[in-house]
C-alpha cells in the first residue's frame, strides 16, 4: 500500500503545483481516467477533488463502497450517486474550483454551476491533467511494457501456431488473436482487431470481415492488448505463401520509413521532423499520395493521446513519453503495407517495447 | 440503398420536427453514435448539420473519403479534419443551430463558438436525439433480436461444449464465451464480460480473474456481444455440482423477482413500479438490503441508454422501447445470484429477446 500511496500523492502533488501557477484553490476531476491516475479508483462512476494544500475528496456510489476503500486507503470516501455535485456542494467558498473543460460537458458544467455555493467559482481549464500524464512514471512504463510484451507475445504465438494461413478467414485470425492476449492477461483489445488482407490492406481502418486469406495477399494486422488500465498498439504486415514484386517493393519503403521515423524519435526532437522522417522516405519513392494518415501518436491510459507526430505537429518530444511510429502506403485495389512500434522515448535510443521482428514475413 | 436511405431521412425528419418546436433552424451533431445514428456513418470522426427543410451537410477526414460515400450516398461529404468547425464556419446567419449539450464538451464549445460567422448562434438542447431513439425503428428491432440472438446462441454453445466446469478459472470462460460471440459475428463483447464464481458473485461489478471454479460455486456470468452498432447485455448464474440450500433459496427469490419485472414491463407502465416489482419481491424475503443497483436499463447503439426502471425513475415506458430486468442478491462472503433478460417493451407482454432458460442449472 505504500508505493502505491506515494505514486498517487506524487501525481497529486505535481497536480497541485500546475494550479498553484493559476492561483487555483482546489481542481474538480471527474473522467474516469484522470479519478483513476490520480486516486487508484477504477470504478466508473467517481469524482475526485484536490485542493492546493494537498487535502483531497473523492466520491463514489453503493456499488462501490468496498471497492474504493481497498483502492483508495489514503481517501476518506463519501458514497453519493451524483458524485461530483455532491463533493462540490460541500465546498464552502470563497474557492476557485479548476474543472476539465475537455471532459466535462455543457449539461455537467450546468449541474455542477447549480450545486456551488456561495462565493465558489468554477474554472475550466484545459491539458493540465494531460500535461503530467505526458512523461509517464516508472510505474506506468512497467506497465506499458508489460501489456507490450504481452501482445507481442500473443502474436507470436499466433504465427508459431500456424493461425495465420491461407483460407482462414480475417475474423478468424482476429478472435484467436484476441483469444490469446485474453489468456495472457488482456481484459480486451485496446482497439478492435485490424486484419486487412489482400485488396482490404489498402484501407487504413479496414476492420476484420468474412474475407478469406489468399496466397500473394498483404495481411496488416494491427491490433493491441488493454490490461490493468494502460493499452498497446503495434502492427505488422505479412505476405502469403510469396511477395510478390509489388509487395516487396512497398514493404521495403515503409520499413526504411519506419525505421527512420524510430531513429527520429528521441528527447527533444521536433514532433514535425519525426512525421517528416517517415514521410520524405515514401515521398522521394514516389508513394507519398498514399501515406494517408500522421506517423504516431503517444500511448497510455488511452490508445491515442499525447504527443503526436502529424505533419502539423508542433512542439517537441520529451524523455519518458510514449510513441507510436507507423507509415504506411495504400494503393487502392492493389494492397497496403503498414509497420507499427510503440517506443518509449529517452535522451538517447528509444526503447522499443512492441519487440517483433520486422522482417518481411512470408508465411 | 433505397431502404437505408429512407430510414435515416425519416430520422432525420423526425429531428427536424423537434427542433422547430423550438425555433431552430439546424442542428448539429459530432458523437459517432448520432452521426451514425442519423446518417449511417460509421466511421470516427464526423459531423453532421440537419436543417429545418431537411437538407444536411455532412463531414469527415481524408481516411474515411471512400467510406462515408458509400454510406452516406444523399448527403454530399464535405472532407476536412476539423469536421465540426469545418462545416459550421460555411454556414452563415441569421441562424440559430442546436448543438448536443450533453455530448460537447466546454472545450468543444469554445472551438464550435470561435468558427461562427456573423449571426450565428448555437443553442444548447439537451436529449432531443435522444429522445428519438428512445423507442426504436424495426430496422433497430431486428438488429437488436440479431446481436441478443447471437450472444443467447454463443452461451448455449459454451454450456454444450462443457466449457463452464469445475478446475476452470473465471478468465478462461470469459475468453471462451468472448471467442464464441466474436466467431458468431460479433466485432466485440459489449462491455467486459463478467465471471464471478464462489465469493466473487457476491461482487455485482466483479470482472473475470484467475479464480479457479469449485464445486459448489454459485457462476454469475454477464456479457454481451455488439454486432454492426447494437448491443446485447444478459445475465445467468449457474451453480457448479449441488446446489446447497442458501443457493436454492436466493435463485428461487431472484427468479421470482425477475419474471414479476418481466410481467411489470408493458408500454404505460410507471418505470418505477417495473423496480418496485423485483424489490417487493426480494424485500419480503429479507434480502432487501442485498439488490444494491437498480432494476435494468435500455439498450440499443448504447450498452446502457434510456429508459431507466430504478428506485428514482420518473416517466412511462414506452412501446418499442428496449429494457434490461436484471435484479440480484449480493451476500457478502456466501455470494450472489442475478438474473437479467433485455426485452423489446409492447402494448401486451414484452418481447425476450434473450432467450436462455432460466431454470437453475446445475453443470
Amino acid at each position: 500500500m505504500a508505493l502505491a500511496d506515494t505514486r498517487f500523492a506524487t501525481r497529486r502533488r505535481a497536480l497541485a503545483a500546475k494550479l498553484a501557477a493559476k492561483r487555483i484553490d482546489s481542481i474538480l476531476v471527474t473522467s474516469p481516467i484522470h479519478v483513476r491516475y490520480l486516486s487508484g479508483f477504477t470504478g466508473s462512476n467517481g469524482a475526485l477533488i484536490v485542493n492546493k494544500d494537498l487535502s483531497a475528496h473523492i466520491c463514489t456510489d453503493g456499488r462501490y463502497t468496498t471497492q474504493i476503500a481497498e483502492e483508495v486507503p489514503d481517501i476518506d470516501a463519501l458514497i453519493e450517486r451524483a458524485s461530483a455535485t455532491a463533493l462540490l456542494s460541500r465546498i464552502e467558498g470563497p474557492r476557485r474550483i479548476a474543472i476539465e473543460a475537455a471532459q466535462t460537458s455543457l449539461s455537467e458544467f450546468e449541474s455542477l454551476s447549480a450545486a456551488l455555493q456561495e462565493d465558489v467559482e468554477l474554472i475550466p481549464v484545459n491539458g493540465v491533467v494531460e500535461s503530467i500524464r505526458l512523461t509517464k512514471d516508472n510505474f506506468e512504463l512497467d506497465r506499458l511494457r508489460d501489456v507490450a510484451a504481452l501482445a507481442s507475445q500473443a502474436f507470436e504465438d499466433l504465427l508459431a501456431a500456424g493461425e495465420v494461413a491461407e483460407g482462414r478467414s480475417e475474423r478468424q485470425i482476429a478472435a484467436d488473436l484476441e483469444y490469446r492476449m485474453r489468456m495472457l492477461g488482456a481484459e480486451r483489445p485496446s482497439f478492435d482487431t485490424i486484419v486487412a488482407s489482400g485488396p482490404n490492406s489498402a484501407k487504413p481502418h479496414h476492420g476484420a470481415d468474412d474475407r478469406i486469406i489468399q496466397r500473394g495477399d498483404l495481411v496488416t494486422i494491427d491490433f493491441g492488448a488493454h490490461a490493468r488500465g494502460f493499452n498497446s498498439d503495434m502492427t505488422r504486415t505479412i505476405v502469403m505463401g510469396e511477395a510478390g514484386e509489388f509487395a516487396s517493393e512497398i514493404y521495403d519503403i515503409v520499413l526504411r520509413a519506419q525505421l527512420a521515423g524510430v531513429d527520429a524519435a528521441y528527447a527533444g526532437a521536433n514532433l514535425v521532423d519525426i512525421d517528416a522522417a517517415c514521410r520524405n522516405i515514401i515521398d522521394a519513392a514516389g508513394y507519398g499520395d498514399y501515406f494517408v494518415h500522421s506517423t504516431g501518436h503517444g500511448i497510455g491510459l488511452e490508445v491515442h493521446e499525447a504527443p503526436s507526430a502529424a505533419k502539423t505537429s508542433t512542439g517537441v518530444l520529451e524523455a519518458g513519453s510514449t510513441l507510436t511510429i507507423e507509415p504506411g502506403i495504400y494503393v487502392p485495389g492493389k494492397g497496403g503495407v503498414r509497420i507499427e512500434d510503440t517506443l518509449i522515448i529517452t535522451n538517447g535510443a528509444p526503447e522499443i517495447i512492441t519487440k517483433v521482428s520486422k522482417d518481411l514475413l512470408v508465411v
